[in-house]
């Protein structure tokens, strides 16, 4: 049975998205549903910032009807704005858990050895196995959506292994 | 006018909070309303967790139907526990714009300082001046509901000056 995995790339200013629907088989190639990004002005509070969140994430998840969706683990990365990134990923867990949906965390070294065979791979190197898996003859942009289908694709690598 | 005021303190296992209503001149105490805590259990999915957060403010806000909320700011204070703690956050300032309720923030040590008038008093401190402020006999429990106390009452303190 295919499977339809939503990839998330939590942030506050931009969370990236990308829906792809797995084959069963893993010779099979998966294929494009929709990529994007949400984005929320600075110019907003937090909380409106916040709100555009939950009510475009309630929005996708009813568009494109996941099975399952895969989410980067979030670190201590860029201190300043963590706090930010993580409570915005607070409003995208909560969101998953109203429509019961199952969910995978990857850090992004398990993305980039997914989706490349290296831990340590740049982000060039993971955007261009991003469009080799689904057959696209472009990149994927923003960056923010190319993260999201990487760490949908790690999700059903993950699982058809 | 009087003014009711929801503090928060904000956490992933526990929320602290504490509703009063504050009379328009600093010279009469303010008024308890409740006071109490959102508990989580670890044993639940992160995304549970964050739903009964979010069900829980809303029904707290429908009950007490404050005119402004009084939240904790939050630092790197625990590193381990802030992601946890900033997605909750996250999920409770959500909760204030649906409702689109006016937020102030203070720090910790703007609390202390409005409390007991120190930056670095201790929690027992605090803890005395918010029953004393409250004229209460004994010391409001958890620590969390004391804490959402304290920052409600540094609210009214701030906008009665």
């Amino acid at each position: 049975m295919e499977q339809r995995i939503l990839g998330l790339d939590p942030g506050l200013a931009v969370v990236g998205f990308g829906a792809i629907i797995c084959p069963k088989l893993e010779q099979t190639p998966a294929t494009l549903l929709d990529f994007g990004v949400i984005k929320t002005s600075s110019d907003l509070d937090i909380g409106e910032r916040l709100n555009i969140i939950y009510e475009d994430l309630h929005t996708l998840i009813q568009q494109w009807q996941p099975d399952l969706v895969a989410i980067e683990k979030l670190f201590f990365y860029r201190m300043g704005n963590t706090i930010a990134v993580a409570q915005a990923r607070g409003v995208l867990m909560l969101v998953l858990a109203q429509h019961k949906l199952p969910i995978v965390e990857f850090t992004p070294a398990q993305i980039k050895q997914a989706l490349t065979g290296m831990g340590n791979a740049d982000k060039y190197d993971v955007q261009q196995s991003v469009a080799r898996e689904l057959n696209l003859d472009y990149i994927p942009k923003p960056d923010d959506a190319a993260d999201a289908l990487a760490v949908a694709l790690t999700a059903w690598f993950d699982r058809a292994a």
